[in-house]
């Protein structure tokens, strides 16, 4: 096998079975695309009957869903999503094999895939997020082919340059009318945004609809809507509340992550870029959330107003929008209940799909009007290459999300990581697998500390001249390894189970299974 | 020449220069697409640098027009627009020869246009509508290729199927921000919808933005988006507000307008589908505008709700929306100040683009969910056929809008016109141009009374039933004529001027070269 050192040094194999000739990685915004985007198939339905059918079986048979083909979901529905488990187990009564999973993203809710996997009706799965119970059996060898592992940007773009090519997509849908007008705005299982579900909708062959509330037509307005959805199937219920949205979440009195979160609006501050009209992205999770309170505050102090919002939205982002300190809000996915309703009442806060969210191949994706990004990491490494998907232990559990799109596209990327957790140190050598390359990584937030990439001289000219003391990334490297030791090398076989794709489409790193 | 005589008995060329081979139109609903949708260029623009450029030429410039090329213009400027023949000044300026001009259509305002034909700029147009003097000229012989007319609905599906292929879009904004995101809601030139708009951009290879109301980014709601922008250039004015929206137009107090819309109100009153969730669409002249009033009293007189207001949209189904009396409206085009304003405060005021109000490759436009149409005619046959596009002098002056599209979508059609109009009789034999056939025509509503085609016994069992007069339409024609006599045959040549498409690409109809 012919191995190609890529641009952040892993070898990639010319070619892998079940995937077929690679690309590596060549560095960000390195491969212009050719070429037009992909079409769904076209297709006209004649008349004014409804798309109710009467089971969802019906509907996959009505779909002409085969052997071989791609079927997709979204995630919107998160830990608490029915839809996917419901949609293989009829898949399986009909007993269609061999196909390839291709949703948004999947979460522990999916361990049941497992089973249809030991069955042969799963053989490929292309997702932005893989947890355990499923990511620790892809790990251990399960699934016949590589796993393909791409950015929320990436699956856009793939969809759209036609590398994957999604023949019967799945809506889970919290308000549809019999027409397939879709929302997430109301209903049990409201979501809020359907921005990964619109992508799917716009090129799948045929789009099936799933409800668990059935409106009168027309449901306006309509995220994802008739003139996409060939069938609407009414169910019980498309998911647990409690697994789709939660309760405004309050940020994490935590010292470690208020520690981190202090660092990073430090950062913000000082970095030459916050000023009226700036753009910012974070998380939903502890630090993530932190910062923006934090930085709610510097607004006001300094009297500094931000353009827009953007990804994953929070009560705290909806707080901004509220208080006129940001003047929109770009949502692909709504976090809590005050996500959802804001969406639902707001038009400067605004549904975006995936695609518009971060595709590369498009004049303008909106991650690439970011300033600031926070982002998570598993592992950091030396030259600033990030983890977000493998487990210090080699094992899939984690999603790439916006990562790759949003590093690269904001002016400041901003890794918002303790040094240490569980005992074992977030910055090593080389990490287990390269998500995110270190070139579009510009600082690193710890809870000792800031480190700043060698390549961002005018970041760390603006940090030294506003006096914050900066760390090499050798230096913080050095202080978790005194408190932790050095880790053990992860042990693999040589089997590949996995390839993470850059949003480019080139193969950016590859998952062995693990050997133990 | 191989002549092939269609399915409205016209005899249509195997092959006509300067269009290529022909597919007679077979009837309604009888071309099943096949392959998939067109798609843009993929494009990619790196890093976050507005799409300002100084100029339109700089735009031109950049887009990489080149001869031989097609550009588009959306039409919601209306009679105010100024952007087609700014744009064409400059390509004329830059020395760029045979273009295809193919707009969603062109008004009187576009006379210019004709020096540009002239001078080979333009050589082939592809629109809805053209007026005089534009349409004068090319039925005069002026341009070197027929023009291409089609229906709204068929404009969106030759470009959505590639038949129609747009090198440049130029979309006209009333609101913009400098990333490219527009809408029609603010600004001087406020137009409302964008929907003819929104199709252009979706599948151009190259979009152009020009406006004259920059705004901050984020602009939203925006009806074009950042995703598809590629050049934002300001101008002084894109339009004469005069001429792009009205104040609220009241219905005329002209008897003869409210006989025929006396009659249209009882005839959807009886026809058997007047109930709650009933879908309705009427347009903005005089006897259109007369029936919605005369309807909402029906409306309230039988505490009967619509459904669904669709198409152009006027102050009249506004206020139905408004008094709760219809629960949505689907807006392509708003007609005048009052639904400018909803479409920008009322989230069921719902804009869609021309693809979803008619384009017949989709599972399920927006016109197929229709019950009730109201339609003008230039000319009726006997056999139902309608002619909205050339005079009875045979010259090219109207627009099919989405008159073929609606007509076959709604459960019931109907044309509203005078028996006589400037002392022609609006039945004959043969219309001297089929726009769209008599299959889908159901009711004719004029001010000598009701006819309804035989195709629809169940309309005509359900009138009768009501006690509702119904005359042949044989009779009306002989009313008509016992007053103004026969009109005499009109002198054409055997050149073609132009090709009128069915909406699914079939040719119902050619326009030869006038013979005087």
């Amino acid at each position: 096998m012919e191995m190609i050192k890529n641009a952040v040094g892993r070898n990639i194999p010319s070619y892998v079975d079940g995937f077929g000739k690679t690309d590596p990685f060549m560095g960000v915004n390195k491969i212009e695309p050719s070429g037009r985007k992909a079409g769904a198939k076209l297709r006209m339905k004649k008349g004014r009957d409804t798309k109710l059918v009467s089971s969802l079986k019906e509907a996959i048979k009505l779909s002409g869903l085969k052997n071989g083909m791609t079927i997709s979901f979204h995630h919107h529905m998160r830990n608490g999503d029915y839809t996917v488990n419901m949609v293989l187990d009829v898949i399986a009564d009909l007993g269609i094999k061999d196909l390839t999973l291709a949703p948004s993203s999947l979460g522990t809710c999916h361990g049941p895939v497992i089973n249809h996997i030991e069955t042969g009706l799963i053989t490929g799965i292309q997702s932005s997020g893989l947890r355990d119970p499923l990511g620790t059996a892809i790990s251990q060898g399960i699934l016949p082919k590589p796993v393909i592992i791409r950015s929320h940007g990436g699956r856009a773009r793939a969809i759209e340059d036609g590398e994957l090519h999604i023949d019967v997509a799945f809506i889970a849908a919290p308000s549809c009318d019999p027409m397939g007008n879709i929302n997430g705005r109301s209903g049990k299982s409201a979501c809020g945004s359907m921005g990964y579900a619109m992508v799917d909708a716009q090129y799948a062959d045929c789009v099936i609809a799933i409800t668990d509330n059935l409106v009168p037509f027309p449901n306006l307005p309509a995220s994802v809507d008739q003139t996409m959805v060939d069938y609407v199937v009414e169910v019980d219920c498309i998911g647990d509340p409690k697994g789709i949205v939660s309760g405004p979440i309050r940020f994490s009195d935590n010292p470690r992550d208020l520690l981190i979160a202090t660092n990073a609006v430090k950062a913000i501050v000082n970095s030459g870029f916050f000023a009226d009209g700036f753009v910012y992205q974070t998380g939903a999770a502890g630090a993530s959330l932190a910062v923006t309170s934090l930085l709610r505050e510097e607004m006001l102090k300094r009297n500094i107003k931000g353009a827009l919002g953007l990804g994953g939205i929070t009560s705290q982002l909806v707080t901004l929008l509220e208080e006129g300190l940001m003047s929109g809000l770009y949502d692909t996915q709504s976090f809590d209940l005050d996500a959802v309703r804001s969406i639902g009442e707001n038009p400067r806060h605004y549904e975006i799909s995936a695609s518009f969210y971060a595709n590369p191949n498009l004049p303008a994706p909106a991650v690439n009007n970011l300033d600031f990004v926070m982002l998570g990491a598993l592992e950091i490494d030396t030259d600033f290459n990030v983890n977000v998907m493998t487990r210090s232990d080699g094992v899939i559990n984690q999603a790439i999300g916006g990562h790759q799109d949003t590093a690269v596209g904001a002016r400041m990327s901003v890794i918002l990581a303790p040094l240490i957790r569980s005992r074992i140190p977030i910055i090593v050598d080389k990490v287990t697998t390269v998500c995110t390359p270190g070139e579009a990584v510009d600082v690193i937030c710890t809870d000792y500390g800031i480190a700043v990439n060698p390549n961002r001289q005018d970041i760390i000219k603006n940090f030294q001249a506003a006096g914050l003391p900066i760390r090499s990334i050798e230096e913080l490297q050095a202080l978790a390894e005194n408190l932790t030791g050095k880790p053990d090398a992860v042990p693999f076989t040589d089997r590949i189970v996995g390839l993470v794709e850059y949003r480019d489409r080139s193969i950016i790193d590859i998952i062995y299974q693990s050997a133990e």
